[in-house]
């Protein structure tokens, strides 16, 4: 396929709750809005089985339906799905932004960055078949469906005790396994760990496989993890209810390279507009967000970057060059 | 009726987005939670009637339904709700906050201020009646329903300007009724204003009343409004389809007198936390946001400012005094 420039007003790279309320903001202002999906459609999102912490869901939605819901709110309005990931961007000489993916290069106006962040994995076997079955990354979200279960939490940082000690306030015991004899975490959080009841400790060891099984209907259970002591390298079965692994997560601004300010980990710098460091690029979700990485925080500050990129293109009118170049083409997907 | 101390963890002050998400949030953690909804359950979105901008409803919904959804959902997880008002609190003294309303008094650990801001309304006859069927306050809401329309704006401030530039995208024709003869707004936006083919201005003048018609099915429509010119006392009727109104916000912040600070305007002052300036208590939603009023950034900062909440309490579990008070008292409502 040979490469075509395509024009748009406003380019939205990622496509998590945060992009897709992005979209809608803007497609309903009326301007053309491309969204630029990436690999998955959805984000983290769409890999969760039961969202029930969504507001406006009573009786819970699953994730891969509350992203279709929400891309379908944006295409009414006129936004564009792109199918595609963004290779390189070229930010640095201001309007028209540059958007390269595999099969194209978009010009825009104005860009809204929400290409989220990945939860570290394990990559260990039975992972990701029993992600959302058992295994999760996020004690907000998910710490309710293990009332009164067993659960392990995987991490030895701030975040692995915090989120431990939050879920023993549903689990009947949380045992927390780590690769080495020492915490990493504050030394406030290690004392409220060891002095909880229901927390215990499983050193020098890590999890060679998560086992389960499938229900009838298909439904998927997480029962076991293997167990593997670094030190003597014995191996034993355990049988838990639940997997919990807080080892870090990944912002995705690789692609920006130093085009955007970040800070050491890699997040993205905004301020209470949700400007990055470029005039006319705006930024939501975990890009930005390490603290609360909630699916409604996200779409909230994807309304928030959108509305700030309309501002700047109401602002900017008279200014702004891609509308000048020959006229904007139409992208449209099979 | 005897006036009775009710215990809590969480006290929500406001049942708006905000507030409602809020309480989400901080039930499924297993906190009990009350939300004190003030005079209207929900808040500006319950007086909505189509809001087909909060995502994950492409086809619509109802303002007042949405409202009953995320407030079923607060109660599917063990929130009670209260139809009261907030009268006065103590929040001086740290935790534990003392609310009282016209018929009770909470003690809680915890405290999530949503209890919003008011547009400032015209008072005249109509304005009520036709709200969400011709008369808005939002234009980012709104805007859209008004494609090809005849639209007036009040006003002679920034917003005023700002948002009559922004509904000319939608609008046939936009017609700015001002008070006075000059106005407010920035000389920049008084440019851009005066250039729209668009935009014309209407001097000196007030609107009396707003009127409509009542169609098959009890949908309201408008229709006009009489004009009325300060200078001349002439009065007479000007035909519209719709009226949005932009003379100002009133954050409802009164009730905290000087425990809360606030900006100038009244406006909670908040950090990144969602903290205000006493530890414990959190904000969220239009009562510090006069930025980008929103349902759905509101639904995101009350998530934010519930997840602060319950870091707070986890965080401080030793001190509180609630719990060590008498058994708490399940707060009910027939």
């Amino acid at each position: 396929m040979s490469e075509t420039i395509k024009k748009t007003r406003v380019v939205i790279i990622g496509s998590g709750p945060a992009g897709l309320t992005a979209a809608l903001y803007t497609a309903r202002a009326l301007y053309d809005t491309v969204v630029i999906t990436g690999k998955y459609l959805g984000g983290q999102i769409a890999t969760t089985s039961d969202v029930d912490n969504f507001p406006g869901f009573p009786e819970g939605i699953q994730g891969p339906e509350l992203t279709e819901r929400m891309k379908q709110q944006a295409e009414k309005f006129g936004a564009q799905f792109v199918f595609d990931e963004v290779k390189e961007v070229d930010f640095e000489h201001g309007s028209p932004f540059t958007v390269r993916t595999y099969n194209e290069t978009y010009l825009a106006d104005s860009v809204v960055v929400t290409i989220g962040a990945s939860p570290r994995h394990l990559n260990i076997p039975g992972e990701i078949e029993y992600t959302g079955y058992g295994v999760s990354y996020c004690a907000t979200c998910d710490g309710f469906f293990f009332r009164n279960k067993d659960i392990i939490v995987v991490g030895g940082g701030d975040s692995a005790l915090q989120e431990g000690i939050f879920l023993t306030k549903f689990a009947k015991s949380v045992t927390i396994v780590h690769r080495r004899d020492s915490l990493r975490a504050s030394i406030d959080l290690q004392k409220k760990a060891f002095a909880n009841p229901k927390i215990s400790f499983v050193w020098d060891t890590l999890i060679d496989e998560i086992k389960g099984e499938t229900l009838e209907g298909g439904i998927r259970r997480t029962t076991g993890v293997t167990l593997r002591n670094l030190k003597t390298d014995a191996v034993r079965e355990h049988p838990i209810d639940g997997v919990f692994v807080f080892i870090g997560y990944d912002p995705n601004s690789r692609i920006f390279g130093t085009q955007l300010a970040t800070n050491d980990d890699g997040y993205m710098l905004v301020d209470d507009h949700m400007r990055t460091s470029v005039p006319g690029v705006y930024a939501g979700g975990e890009i930005h967000d390490f603290t609360f990485r909630q699916a409604i925080t996200a779409a909230g500050q994807g309304c928030a970057a959108a509305l700030s990129a309309i501002h700047y293109l109401q602002a900017n009118e008279d200014n702004l060059q891609t509308l000048d170049l020959p006229a904007v083409e139409v992208v449209a997907e099979a």
